[in-house]
């Protein structure tokens, strides 16, 4: 069975290596290079042929981190394939300590202001893609999204490392100025604010990035983006899609990031669509109805909501309204346009409407939402963790139920064992992919287990109180 | 002195009576007739010499409700003038109990299924509505509002009425099918649904007459407006603008609407602009800067941000952006369009930037937020209260403090008085408007007192769990 099964996948992954990719996805076209090859996470340290086998989906192999490999503060990792849903783990992480250095001199900014400390900026960072129909975008997203954020971060540094300052409105005026000014005729902009600003904008130019590298590469499909920064004593958790973060601290929740789904959008969209009509390609309605209209139901009085509404009410079904409803079906099987069940990302520029001139990217947004924990403010023992998972994991575990997972999994390791966090993170795939029984994957309680790819960290928290 | 002051409110409200019309509000014209007569809320029951005296801009008197007169659940209320910003009293207040009867046999909607219970449907009613540019909008929404409401709820009456339904996802469908129809194939839509989609849609009708009836009567101004429905157990909390309800139950605050203002929809307002930049006219522009550019600052790099950032970041000023911001100004003082500090509410349609073209309504929702309630499923004292306040309350007492002076002054009442809610709602209007010193009106710790309206309900809860 083994045999055969890693015939199948060498089959599939030599095809996808050359350039496969996904019909539903044209552009980016397959007979151009790949941009990146698909791989594993660098820090796997896997080879070749255990790349391969990683992509069994009968045995499932959970893959993580290597005893000999360490990741910064001992970050915890563990990663699954699918159960079937793409040839490839679509998944992808990447885990880097980061310097930014200093301009040299003769930067583009007039005026710069000597730093008091003439120290590079360093920063750390974790990232988890979820890629779609295709894994071109998410390899590539691993692999730059931190060189676009440092780049953000390199504009701001001197005035993010100087203590107690105040942004300046324009970069080179004295900084001594913004304590002076009156409050009235200025915004009070802080030195979080500018981080945060930077990692918006980072995730826009990487989207704009492979926008333009798909004219000339292989390119595949589209992917979420959950990002974690830790700079100057600060997390921030950045998330376009359906990835999630919470932290645990003494046992409780805290939720890190909010998800992204033609659910949670429901009203953007809507709005969207009302605004832009043409983008709907006279195909689809930008009103919600609770299910398809039937066109012997013109003139009945149907539920439905528009964009300002999140009750609903009655409307007197017309022609138009037997449209396809831009936002259709509930839960995991919520799609906008049909298509595509996650609304924000990167990538997915040439994904369209089957059989259809209309473009989904409109409707997407690479935008994160930036939360921030101000982590050395905060005293953290060692089964203090931040819990990263692609919706893999959370599909089937609730937040409580990781959160106790987890506690009681680090509550019975030896606290010194640096490897702890990385058998948490095991433990934690084990549970949401669960045993392959006669009728699939199982998990507690005899419910289904995830058949998605599932790829987690578990990040203690009490390297945070050591470091700035 | 109360003599010139009276005779000056005369000559005002003669003047507002018969039509007078704020200069920045052209149209609705002047020359038209009143559509509402300005007056006080009518559960006051003031002579017309009282509401006179009432518009006492130095004096400042605090109404109340008189002893004689009760409203519901012995809710309480006071009100003051503003301290000269208004020749009148632009807060307006309506509280009601309404019956919504059956629709009469013969009704448009087919296959109607006849109610188990014949019986009619009651709510209670409780809104303020706090007017600017003239008072010809707030005084017409309460008289007007609630039967908006009462209209919308009449269609889905008996849907609400009839225990653990679901909404048929057709009028007239028999409700046995709700229960059969797999949930894959529909939404579940709940009968809570329902009645938010009703006040949803009812703030929209409202808007629309106002419109409507502008063409043949002078309706001044707009107004945001904050409505209280209680229906069967649940208490709906719709909020359109920047009053506020909160409740506070055994001393402890829960949140019951959130503002809406340039500040809290800066990025709603700054994505329609981006999509329609048409409506800035060519002199506004949708980036947000931390004060205006200077024309000797294009080239330099400034701080800004999009719709798409809660963070800032830096970008090279340009020519185009030397238009005024959208969005300028911090706080109270937030404008959109230079024009307008709240960006939901009722009215507003002729409203324009100052000697321009340039229409401040499309940039404005009347569309409430709708948060729910459930009274009956919880257990109140006699000092567990919703307090709804228009923001000349809040801007000077937050929440916490609110919540401290109800709790404390309730504590120190007879539990069996009714009348002590509005003795409870005077302090809190004296506490926020405080006493008229050398430099004008003072409050605890010598803070500035609000020079705003001021209107506050206090609704005790109690009386919910003794009746639905």
């Amino acid at each position: 069975m083994l045999t055969r099964v890693k015939s199948a996948v060498a089959n599939f992954m030599g095809g996808m290596m050359a350039g496969g990719s996904n019909g539903d996805h044209p552009g980016g076209g397959s007979d151009m290079p790949l941009k990146f090859p698909y791989s594993r996470p660098e820090f796997l340290g896997l080879s070749p042929d255990e790349i391969e086998c990683s992509a069994d989906h009968i045995a499932r192999p959970i893959l993580i981190l290597k005893e000999t490999k360490r990741l910064p503060w001992a970050t915890g990792y563990a990663e699954v394939i699918n159960a079937g849903k793409s040839t490839l783990n679509e998944d992808q992480a990447c885990c880097e300590v980061l310097v930014v250095k200093r301009r040299p001199a003769g930067s583009s900014t007039p005026n710069r202001t000597p730093m008091d400390s003439s120290e590079d900026l360093t920063f750390h960072y974790w990232a988890l893609f979820d890629g779609h129909a295709g894994s071109g975008v998410a390899v590539m997203a691993s692999r730059l999204l931190h060189h676009h954020i440092a780049m953000h971060l390199q504009e701001v540094m001197e005035i993010v490392c100087t203590p107690n300052l105040l942004a300046p409105t324009c970069l080179g005026e004295e900084p001594i100025n913004h304590h002076l000014t009156s409050t009235s005729q200025r915004k009070k902009v802080s030195q979080e604010s500018l981080v945060v600003g930077a990692i918006e904008n980072a995730f826009k130019d990487m989207d704009v990035q492979i926008e333009k590298e798909k004219a000339v590469y292989n390119i595949s499909g589209g992917c979420t983006a959950l990002v974690v920064v830790y700079l100057l004593g600060k997390l921030y958790v950045g998330n376009a899609g359906d990835s999630r973060a919470i932290i645990i601290r003494a046992g409780e929740v805290v939720p890190m990031s909010a998800e992204f789904t033609p659910e949670s959008e429901r009203q953007r969209l809507q709005f969207l669509a009302y605004m832009q009509p043409h983008l709907l390609g006279n195909e689809f309605t930008h009103l919600e109805f609770p299910r398809r209209v039937q066109r012997k139901e013109v003139g009945k009085r149907m539920l439905y909501r528009d964009f300002t509404m999140s009750g609903w009410a009655y409307k007197t079904i017309e022609d138009d309204d037997l449209k396809f409803p831009l936002i259709y079906g509930e839960g995991k099987k919520a799609r906008v346009l049909a298509t595509i069940g996650v609304t924000r990302g990167l990538g997915d520029h040439n994904l369209k409407v089957h059989d259809s001139n209309i473009y989904i990217k409109p409707f997407l947004s690479c935008c994160p939402e930036v939360k921030v924990y101000p982590l050395a403010q905060c005293e953290h023992g060692a089964d203090d963790v931040l819990v990263l998972g692609t919706d893999g994991l959370w599909d089937v575990l609730s937040n409580q139920e990781v959160a106790e997972a987890v506690t009681c999994f680090l509550a019975n390791c030896d606290p010194d064992d640096q490897h702890r966090y990385t058998m948490a993170a095991q433990d934690l795939v084990m549970r949401a992919r669960g045993v392959l029984k006669d009728r699939g994957w199982r998990i507690s309680n005899d419910r289904l287990g995830s058949g998605d790819d599932i790829s987690v960290y578990i990040i203690p928290l009490m390297y945070g109180n050591k470091q700035n």
